[in-house]
């Protein structure tokens, strides 16, 4: 398993989130936790000016949004995996999300490094559920559940 | 009932979403609906950046973010209009995300308005229900809930 990102892997991608060579968005980038798979772990570090109404805590939207991203990405990842194909590889399995519910436990300092970790707890034929959570400075401040749904190729297209 | 944004009448904010001075950001404004309050509605047209993995698209991070944004003025709007004193008054009421369910129905296309509407359906001493739809050409593409709590003066400082 190469040491890439899951998103350095699959070509195309333009999310504001996640995406490589979208250079004003959030840059995200997921991997295993271990070479054989199943833990995805990602650290990303905010920008000063993603503050919610105080600046020295992290706004809500764009820790809904780097659970979004990792989490979709477990789901792509864990699919390739039980397909027993590497990541990008054709047909390319794609995730998006159906649902997704954010707790906010903590406020999340701006001021720290984040830690996301996120785990496929179920599949079925086009859907998964993914757990995910987020700490900063070794305390979870954010626990997060989604709906992960396989999509068509045609969702990539107008 | 003054025309203003509610966010142009609490100063002092500087969320990514809705601080109206965060001019890289969101910069998204809530209004009643109709003069006596209750449904709280918003506009917004996504910038092109704000792309899914798809270029035609939104992100559904952007979509979390801006429900998450809108919802919380409408607590903030509605405790307001409970306590019959202006947005901005003290003091201040000021409310924070403790969990938000987003619901994506179906993608969101990037070249369309956005209309936002929100109403509390439940409050209690420091805790506010709110549902929320999006809806883009007419069609309702995402819809929410979230539980707002009233935060302390101490939340705004380190």
């Amino acid at each position: 398993m190469p040491d890439l990102a899951f998103q350095d892997q699959l070509p195309g991608n333009h999310c504001w989130g996640c995406g490589p060579e979208v250079t004003t968005g959030l840059r995200l980038q997921s991997f295993w936790s271990h070479r054989e798979g199943g833990l995805a772990v990602c650290d990303w570090k905010p920008r000063p000016e993603f503050a919610a109404g105080p600046q020295h805590i992290v706004y809500g939207g764009t820790l809904a949004s780097i659970i979004d991203c990792h989490g979709i990405w477990t789901a792509i990842a864990t699919a390739y995996l039980q397909a027993d194909r590497p990541i990008g590889s054709e047909p390319r399995l794609w995730y998006a999300t159906a649902s997704l519910k954010v707790n906010y436990l903590l406020p999340t300092p701006i001021d720290e490094s984040l830690h996301l970790e996120a785990i496929v707890t179920e599949t079925s034929n086009r859907k998964s559920l993914v757990s995910c959570t987020l700490s900063a400075a070794g305390e979870t401040t954010v626990t997060a559940d989604m709906v992960a749904v396989l999509v068509r190729p045609e969702w990539f297209h107008e």
